[in-house]
Parts: structure tokens; C-alpha cells; sequence
């Protein structure tokens, strides 16, 4: 069967998913945990086969090591799915229970989305963790995984597809794509797809987005802002700034771009600068920014001020990369996603929000100060997912919200937004019980309603 | 100013108005129905232009009706914006409140989307009614009306804007575009533009839906049906099906289909047939269902059982068109929005729930039946934002689901389903306030996440 039949049929038996019990749910995420130990020597076989092609076509140290599936990873989402088993039922959930009129109510109550369609890059564990959502959300899934790790992701999947069904969830409920090609036929799969979350890079996600008709959950670019306000505990501001550079430069929530108050300038930037470049932070900033921060350069006696790591006669490795260079307006809606970071100077908490709303990617955005109104001024008008106070803009992040896991993080507006978890596997649906009301008769007065919430 | 230097500059106003308080927002609703009031005359003058224009380019009597706006239609409006004063803020609501660990603490509140473009085709009445639920959900809006009402439309906006501004509400949080090569301008703008909301014919929805990457809110059809159970009581039946058929055929919850148990068809269909055709309504059906439902002719006598108008010498006009024809499988993909109906017979209610997941919109839907069980395998079962039992799917309405308003009817899985009153027009953001907690602590396994709600 093509993708696009597999998608057709899938949609015809949504239904029948989104009917099926929270205890029958349950049942199943914990036999895909028992046949997942079970058949853990089978999984690291496959995931081997992966990592021997994986070097043999010359892929980095830090790539390979997202690709691995060890001990450690299967032991996380083998906790991850008895999480997902103590989470309440998200089926079902009245949101609204109201009177219209005599014999006439209407309820809104929570259903799965119906049938979503997962992407995603490398990491074999999203494989796990995204279809253990979809199911413990009662939705069915079309997953296609990276290349990297096909014989990890086929290892997988077989496990989970038959756990499922065996648990006596809707045979089909879950099918696995493996063909590049089939990328793009199910991006055409409008009619039967109801929802799309991409996970990778940012191209990845940017040509997804690109092309398809389908709802697109999810995130391009991450470019995460802290504000260092006048009013800022310099000792504080240091360390949340080197987490948030640092603490994984990958992420889409690490910060991006240092903005500081220019009345503490002279006095904040050699300080935050240093904590920075000693963590191995390549300072970019504009030329005002610059005066304050020095070249990076090592001072002659030995002190580092570079990459962080000196050499035997105490001058800096890769000073030309580390030096930093001036920077332009325009350049401060870069990306890293390395040891690199943008810095400028501000007037104040005004031009901070301008600024972070100009060129941020309205994902997630800090600020660092002790003046609660200055605070809530950021907090009010940055318009992103996050908007956070003296913390680390790594904290955005379904485990750490404490949702269990999360499928993605979107920067939209519309449906979900921030970390995604169950909630936003979800929607609703109306349901309305008469007994013979016409509306013809409210239309000509003959009756009226009276709109009585029942609780 | 084009429209997309208009949406971009109104892109970085909307978190002023997002900022304003719901009393500000509200003293601008009734300034615009106060000046309305006052300014009746004009706005009258400027309709009975369009009228004039209509009439001299052969618009039909049906689509005047629609253009016309009187008295009437004025106060409807201005009843609606005192209603929506009433309702409660739907800004800054505190979904979340939890303490992720000590002195970490996560809010989501909710908050406007942003910047909303609505496209409609006339009503002119629609633009009050969409333009007062942005301003009571905080959006900036940018609205284009349909040609037909460009004078009434040009009155009301005129007014609507200068009171909103005058209230205190920022400059330029409205703006109206009037040339009709504004629209593929506005679909353009997906960096600025968060939501965009069609009102009009299934053609124009379409095409607005096909060019766009903003999100679109909406519904292109509406495919509606009625099962009429085995366990049906006939009697509500009949004036159920005539109401879901005949009470405004235009409207996109109107009744399409009909389905009816085959083993009650040769006593309830006879019956449905002349109870609907004595309204007017053409029955189109299976071969099956046409050996039920005659051919529509007069019998001769002078009863009527065609378009319900018997001339003179007792035949029914209209005859040919009347008479209803034979449908093919694929014709019951058919949205009429006119005195006609398909017609077919079904073994159940496995097959009714098969048929209308197949060929309907996913729109509304309803169950005649006075047996529960049926009744909760329909509302489970079928996959539409509305499900409805013994009652008529004309009353898919955000006034009739006692909304106050409503900006549309969504036929989407994905952020608002169904009737969108203000509860749509809204997003949230996650809030997280510390005391300089980083990641790297957790990460390390240093601190742990504790995770309490606190209210």
C-alpha cells in the first residue's frame, strides 16, 4: 500500500483509536515497555549496524552520539512510557456542559486529533517517545524516521506495531514510512492527515512547512534571547547566562543573543564575558558592544580569555575563530546553535522587547533583573512561546513544565504553543442532545434559549 | 502604506493592545455602539448606494437580502457589542500555575494571537461583529470586506475605527483593506499575519486556503447529516429533517443528507418524503431509495407532493427540476445550500457513521434516534466538530451555543473546532519566574524537579 492509501484508510479507523479505553491505552504502553527489555539485544544489534554505517559515511562525533541507542536511552523510555501510564486520561475530558434550553444540552468534550503525521531525524528514542504519546492521546500515527537509524528505527517499531495490536488496539493503528520519497507523499495527504510535527533541523522543518497543506506543529528556528536589565544580580546573571549559552548548544532553546543595559555596560560585560569565554563562547556583538568586550584575545600572561582552554606556551587555540567580529543589525537573527553568541547594548527594557520582537523567533526569551515592574513589562509584552524571569531559557522543555514528555515545541500561536505534550495532541468536539428542538422556533421567538451551565 | 508594511508595523504594535485592560477595551466597544447609534443616518446612505449599484448589476434578490443593512440589522449589531462587554476578559487567564521546584515558578496565562486578517464576503454586518470580538480579545485585525458592500463597509469602518482610537486604544491596531488585489497582498504576509479568518462561498475559501501559509480558521463546506434510527420517533423526525433542510438553506450547517434505516424506509421515508416536499425540497437518492420516495409528480388529485405549490388546475410547477434524480456514490459528496436533498439508506448505524466519515465535512451531524446506545456510538463514532441527537444541525451557532458571537464555524482539528466565539481568538504564553536556577543542575542531577500545582 502507498502512503497515501495507508493515510486514507488510517483516517476511516481514527475512530475506532479514539474509542478505545484509558486502561486499554495503558495496557499497550506497558507491553511496548516489556517487549522493549526483552528484546533489548535485538535493538543494540540493530543500532550497531547504524553506527557502523553512520562512521563509515564519515558522520561527526556529536551526531553519532545522538544516533546511539544504549543501555541508558532504553532505560528512559522505558520510563517514559510507565510515566505515561499514571498521567490522566486525556479522552473525554468535559470542557463545557451546558443548558440551552429545557431538554437541549450541549457538551464539549476533549478527542484525539485523529491521525498525525511524525518526522523526524536521527534520535531513535523520539521514535518511542512519539508514539507512546500518540497512543496514550488515542491518535494514530504515520511515523517516518531519519535514515541514520533505519535498522535501529525498524527494530523498534516492529515492537511497538506489535505490542499494540497484540494489546488489542486497532490493528493499523500505527504505520512506519521508510522511503525518503514517501516524505513527500505524505506531505500531499491533506485530506487524511490532520496534523504534521516535524522534528529536526532547521531546514528539515522549513521545507516541511514549505510544502504541505497540512497543519504543521512545530519549530524552524530557535533564537532565544536574555536581557541583562539594569537592575540585574550580576553574580546570578553570570552563571544563568553560561547555562543558557552552553549547557547544550544544539538546543533550539539556548540563548542566542546577550542584550545589556547600557548603564552597565562598563561594568557587567568584562564580567559576564569572561564566565563566557572561559565556558569556550565566541563573543560577536556590535561595535559599541565590543569596546566593552575586549578581542578575546589572550593578555600575554597567560590568562585565558578565548576558547577557555590554553596552551603550553599560553596563548589561545583558534584565536581567529574565537576573536569575535563586529556585528550588523541585520546579523543578530543568527542561529548558532554552537559556541557563539550575539551581544549588544540597550537603552533599557523597551528596546530589549523591540528588539527581541524584531528579531527573535518568538520561542523563548529572558530577563535578568531584581525590579519586579521591569519585569512585568517584559513578561506582558514579549510576545513568545516562554517569557521567563532570573532563570535559564534551557528550562523550555516538556519534562522540565512537567508534562511528562513532549512531542516538539511550537512557536505558532494557533492550536499549541511552547512545549507540546498530551494537551496538544488534542481537540474536541461538540455534542448536542434535544429532544425534537427545531431552530426554527427560536429564529421566529417561539421559544427562547437560556444558556445554563450544569457545572 | 501597503498591506504588508501595514501588517508588519502591526505586528510589533500587537502586544500594546494585547497590554490594554479589559475596561479600556470595553469603553471602546460601547463608544462604537454609541457612535453607530448617532451616525445611523449615514451609515443607511452609504447602504442604499451599494443597493443601488447591486440592483443595477442584476444581483439577486437573495444575496440584496444579505447586503442590506437597516435598522434592524444595526441594532442586532449594536446589541452584540453591549453583549460582549459583559462577557468576561478572556485575557490573562491562569491556566497553569506550577511550582517546577523551589522559587521556580510556571504560569501559562492565556493571551491574544496577535495580528487576525479577515476576508468576508458581504453582510456588512459581519464586519461589526468580527472587528468588536478582536477588540474584546485584544487582536489587531485587518479587514477586507466584500465589493458589493464597499460604502456601507468604507461608514462602519470609518466609525468603528475613530471610536476605538478615541476610547485610548493604540493607533493603527485596525486597518481596513479595500482593493481587491489586497487579498493575494495579505495572503503574502505569514511572517506578520498569525490567523486568518474566510467568510464566504466554498469557492472563495478554497482559494484562500490553497494560497496561503498563514493558518487559516474556517470552513470550506459543509456537508451535513441526519440519521433517522430505526429507533426513531417519525413525528420529531419530520419536523427535525424539514428545519435541518429548509430554515435557511444557505447556511453551511444546513442538512445535505439523509439517512435512513432500511428496515423503517417503507414506513418513514413516504412520510419524511411529503413533509419535505410539502416545504419545497427536491429528493435526490440511491435507486434504493427512490423506490421509497416516488417520483415527486402531483397524483393527480391536486395533492401536492412536488415544490409544494399547486397551480390552478392542481400540477405541480417546477416539475422537471422537482421530480429528483438518481444518485451515483460519488454524488453524495454534494452540498446543495438550496431546496434540495440526497436521500439513502443505510443497514445501521455502522454504515450511517461509515457513510458520513466518508462523504461528509466534518462539519455537524445528527442522530434521530430514542435509543442511547445507538445514540453513543453515533456521538462517539462520528468524526465531525458537531454530533447532535434529536435535534436539528441548524443549531451549529456560536450565538446558539450562548458564545455571544462568533467569528466562524471551524471545520479544522487544530487550535479552535466547530462555533469560534472569543475562546478562538485566543493563545497563551508560558511564564516562568526563578531566583538564577540553571539547567545544568538538573541536568546533573544536583537539584530535582518537584513539580506541584498550586492552585
Amino acid at each position: 500500500m502507498t502512503i497515501k492509501e495507508e493515510a486514507h484508510k488510517m483516517k476511516l479507523q481514527s475512530p475506532k483509536l479514539a474509542a478505545c479505553s484509558n486502561e486499554l491505552r495503558n495496557t499497550a504502553l506497558e507491553r511496548i515497555a516489556q517487549e522493549l527489555q526483552s528484546h533489548r539485544e535485538e535493538i543494540f544489534a540493530a543500532n550497531r549496524k547504524d553506527l557502523e554505517n553512520a562512521k563509515a559515511n564519515g558522520v561527526s562525533e556529536a551526531v553519532m552520539k545522538r544516533l546511539k541507542f544504549d543501555e541508558g536511552k532504553l532505560q528512559g523510555v522505558i520510563e517514559g512510557l510507565r510515566q505515561l501510564q499514571d498521567l490522566e486520561d486525556p479522552i473525554g475530558k468535559v470542557q463545557i456542559l451546558r443548558e440551552l434550553d429545557e431538554d437541549l444540552v450541549l457538551k464539549r468534550i476533549s478527542c484525539p486529533i485523529g491521525v498525525i503525521g511524525v518526522i523526524f531525524e536521527a534520535r531513535p528514542d523520539a521514535l518511542v517517545q512519539i508514539s507512546s504519546l500518540c497512543i496514550k492521546s488515542g491518535n494514530c500515527a504515520i511515523l517516518k524516521g531519519g535514515r541514520e537509524t533505519a535498522e535501529t528505527n525498524r527494530a523498534l517499531f516492529a515492537l511497538i506495531k506489535e505490542s499494540a495490536e497484540k494489546a488489542g488496539l486497532p490493528q493499523g493503528c500505527l504505520v512506519q514510512a521508510e522511503l525518503h520519497n514517501e516524505i513527500d507523499e505524505l506531505l500531499t495527504c491533506n485530506k487524511d492527515v490532520d496534523l504534521l510535527i516535524p522534528r529536526g533541523s532547521n531546514a528539515f522543518v522549513q521545507y516541511i512547512m514549505n510544502n504541505t497543506k497540512i497543519p504543521v506543529m512545530g519549530h524552524a528556528d530557535g533564537i532565544c534571547h536574555t536581557y541583562v536589565d539594569v537592575d540585574a544580580d550580576l553574580t546570578k546573571a553570570a552563571r544563568i547566562i553560561v547555562d543558557a549559552k552552553t549547557q547544550y548548544t544544539a538546543a533550539c532553546n539556548a540563548t542566542e543573543t546577550l542584550l545589556v543595559h547600557r548603564k552597565i555596560a562598563e561594568r557587567a560585560l568584562p564580567q559576564l564575558a569572561k564566565a563566557l569565554r572561559d565556558a569556550g563562547v565566541c563573543l560577536n556583538g556590535t561595535k559599541e558592544a565590543m569596546t566593552y568586550l575586549g578581542d578575546g584575545e589572550t593578555t600575554g600572561d597567560g590568562e585565558t580569555t578565548g576558547d577557555g582552554k590554553t596552551t603550553g606556551d599560553g596563548k589561545t587555540t583558534g584565536k581567529d575563530k574565537r576573536a569575535g567580529r563586529i556585528m550588523d543589525e541585520e546579523d543578530f537573527a543568527t542561529e548558532y546553535l554552537d559556541l557563539a553568541l550575539s551581544v549588544k547594548l540597550v537603552s533599557g527594557v523597551e528596546e530589549a522587547v523591540d528588539h527581541i520582537n524584531r528579531f527573535g523567533s518568538h520561542h523563548t526569551d529572558a530577563i535578568l533583573t531584581e525590579n519586579d515592574e521591569t519585569a512585568a513589562y517584559f513578561m506582558q509584552m514579549v510576545d513568545s512561546a516562554g517569557v521567563y524571569r532570573n532563570c535559564s531559557t534551557r528550562f523550555a522543555d516538556g519534562f522540565r513544565y512537567g508534562f511528562g514528555a513532549e512531542v516538539g515545541i511550537s512557536t505558532s500561536k494557533i492550536h499549541a504553543r511552547g512545549p507540546v505534550g498530551l494537551e496538544g495532541l488534542m481537540t474536541y468536539k461538540y455534542q448536542l442532545t434535544g429532544n425534537g428542538q427545531i431552530v426554527a422556533d427560536y429564529a421566529s421567538g417561539v421559544k427562547q434559549f437560556h444558556f445554563k451551565n450544569l457545572k
